[in-house]
């Protein structure tokens, strides 16, 4: 177990950037890498991410998508072939020249997305109106050019899932599409790691470069600003077009398939930091913390270790994911303080003092707050814990958002209202124009909704639905 | 789900290495990516290295490893630290040169594995006995400059784990590198990919690049070549050295730590497809097989739908993974013959002469029989045939493994016997000179072991161990 420097975290409210920083590096969750942008993702934000990533696997198995892997390595050809992805692209690109010692016949780049080679492959795949649905998805890493890089926010490299399908009808691509959005990212952002999202599609100027319709989950972090979480885009014909993939229908005539892509990253763990983070550092729902429980021996006595092992298997047996801190050569109270900074969701501490009267101390990480328990009511008052702390920081979450969002009635309240939140604002008050004046403010327009929160449908104009503004990272 | 040609698999027999093309095509395990070298797995392979990958990193974590994840971009500087490193992977580095449309201030190499970068961040992490031992595994892409590569067996690209750890002590790390050896790859291996091993140690000839000993897990494939399938490093204190790593022990005193690293990779598919394929195919132990039971509707007739389903329903409900193929407007026979290939455990075919006797087919694709089943009988039969499944085909190889080695004496028999098989010969017969002279007929020394095929101990001379010499992959 490795060790956290000694002094305090930057206050959030002092400077939330800072505060930001010194969670990543005190909470032990990554480091800087040595070529710039990089990242080295260390086992305690590993280990978020390893749950995280298993929760959104198990969401798209149940959509039917397959796992499959494709290369690396592009052809920098394939990157030239669609028009807007290109302009997306290709400032960002990271290219081999070289390999094997020698200079390479044709430079290939390292994908930064892999809708180029994988409709490459779709081409081939897809014949038959047999061979549609295709629906796969891949986890990779994938590597861009950052000018401002921050760890898991924006980093040259990172890690992801990003999913491909080819539908026969642009209504079944479309309702895919929005299953990817709801059934997949929603839920395990909204269930699994405890943060609140608001739904609704990019305008055009926002949207991802190949795309037709973006749908994006938005979420508000502690400093008020907008982090989005995971997109699923609707790419019409585009890329098959461009690849030349077609399939036979039953009558024998040839169609264009309609596509999706669809992803969500380690950014995702920059998200659980500064929407649920406090003062003190991390705040872990219990389904995504690597460590649901510490015992921590108070200090080195016979009986509390006989306590505290007997209390750490009892916990293990009721299927609690426990660690137990014997490390008394290091103080009690240091070690108290890298649980917390770990945001790791109960702490048990066990010391011959309350021993003695049948007790254990347990903490309530989210709460921060302290209690003595009967050795007897452990296991019960830990799975209390553990069941209500993922409904608590979501609703502290919401409130916070709900807190920080304005109903604007026009452009100039929202760009007010954006400054330190939220404005939600109708987007026939805004449009393209108006875009380019948030774009001025340092704002976006985060999606679009029905002023009841929900997704637009199919050929639903955008005149009655509501912008969402903010700043976003 | 894709469609598979018509033609027959080549004979094993006949085109050894044609027939593993084929294979690997017609079961859609993988494709050849647009750069040369570089791999597609495709959803079925993709599938069986899931459940491969799940049963290293359950072993890996039961050993104490946490996973972690650091960049792909090495500094080229790095690499040119540890001299044998340097020799060992510099002809096969990948180099990128530009990033974000300019010329970079230094090339950075695409790893090939990540030694350096890793040790870079050893040295910040550890500083004291308190910090070790310090056990990471990563789950990553690796890339290397491949003259001859052939899909699953020697990509530019592939898949795999690597772990490295330091140690207080030299003999610390050195039962940490045979508990890896033993304990994740053998275990795995043997039990779970139910391929039969030999383990031992490399010569100085075949080592890893900067290792003071190498451990190796080896197999026999359907041709009598050999493949190297799990290899965990003794590193000694070489990278520590270099890259500075030092920690203070309980005196205050400083101390290099000593270190290990090792690493599987997704050949390990390519040892399945070559260890148990048949000339219909594949043939998947049940623990790795992403369907371990396909339920086949003969045609499409009510009664045949009514009881396919239901049985589907029970076999999943009994904790099978069953797949329930209803496309009965593809032929029943071109079907079969693909689930063949897939190499899927049990086929149960569900047809109305079958069911109007109350039973089912159930297929046995390693044995290839078929037999009639009372339909209340299937849940035991199916369950019966994948519990046998891995022990029947572990023995199979096991036998052939032993039909095809060859106690020899001299050299000269080695090489002779080698030309066919393997050959066990004492290491004092064959030397550095010999293994030369092994060179000269493609073969090498696979692994070094005590004449009863147990490893050798700490500070065990070679002088009495026997060589397995072999042709390999």
């Amino acid at each position: 177990m490795a060790t956290a420097g000694k002094s305090a975290l930057t206050a959030r409210a002092e400077d939330f950037p800072r505060w930001y920083q010194d969670v990543v590096a005190r909470a032990e969750l990554a480091d800087n890498g040595p070529v710039r942008g990089t990242m080295v993702i260390r086992p305690w934000g590993y280990g978020i991410w390893e749950r995280l990533a298993a929760a959104l696997d198990e969401r798209i198995k149940a959509a039917g998508a397959a796992n499959a892997y494709f290369p690396l390595f592009i052809p920098e050809a394939f990157m030239q072939l669609e028009a807007e992805h290109v302009e997306g692209f290709n400032p960002e690109l990271w290219v081999v020249t070289h390999g094997g010692g020698k200079a390479l016949e044709a430079p290939v780049v390292v994908r930064p997305t892999s809708e180029t080679v994988i409709n490459y492959y779709f081409a081939k795949w897809i014949q038959s109106h047999r061979d549609l649905p295709l629906l796969v998805n891949q986890w990779s890493n994938v590597v861009r050019w950052e000018l401002r890089p921050r760890l898991f926010l924006r980093t040259t490299e990172f890690l992801w899932q990003e999913g491909h399908t080819a539908h026969a009808t642009e209504a079944e691509a479309r309702a895919y599409a929005l299953r990817i959005l709801t059934d997949v990212y929603q839920e395990t952002i909204v269930d699994v790691a405890a943060i609140p999202v608001l739904v609704g599609h990019k305008t055009a100027r926002e949207r991802f470069a190949g795309a037709v319709r973006t749908w994006t989950c938005e979420s508000m972090m502690g400093d008020a600003k907008a982090l989005q979480m995971g997109t699923s885009h609707e790419l019409g014909q585009n890329f098959a077009k461009v690849f030349g993939t077609q399939f036979s229908d039953t009558d024998g005539s040839l169609h264009y398939p309609w596509q999706t892509s669809w992803g969500a990253s380690t950014r995702l763990i920059g998200a659980l930091i500064m929407a649920h983070g406090d003062d003190f550092g991390l705040r872990l729902p219990p389904a995504l913390a690597p460590v649901e429980v510490v015992v921590l021996m108070v200090r080195d006595d016979e009986g509390v270790r006989r306590a505290a092992v007997q209390l750490a298997d009892d916990l293990r047996r009721a299927g609690r994911r426990v660690h137990l801190d014997d490390r008394t050569d290091t103080g009690f109270g240091r070690r108290s303080v890298d649980w917390e900074l770990k945001g790791v969701p109960a702490r048990v501490e066990v010391g011959p003092r309350d021993l003695a009267e049948g007790n254990v101390t347990l903490v309530t990480r989210h709460r921060r707050t302290k209690e003595p328990v009967a050795l007897r009511r452990l296991l019960d008052a830990v799975g209390d814990l553990c069941d209500r702390a993922a409904g608590e920081l979501r609703d502290e979450a919401l409130a916070f958002r709900e807190a920080r969002t304005v109903e604007a009635t026009s452009l100039e309240a929202a760009i007010d209202a954006g400054a330190s939140g939220f404005a939600r604002v109708p987007w026939a008050e805004v449009g393209e124009d108006g875009e380019l004046q948030l774009a001025g403010e340092s704002l976006t327009v985060r999606c679009l909704q029905r002023p009841d929160g929900t997704l637009a449908a199919a050929g639903e104009s955008d005149d009655a639905l509501v912008a969402v503004v903010g700043r976003a990272y």
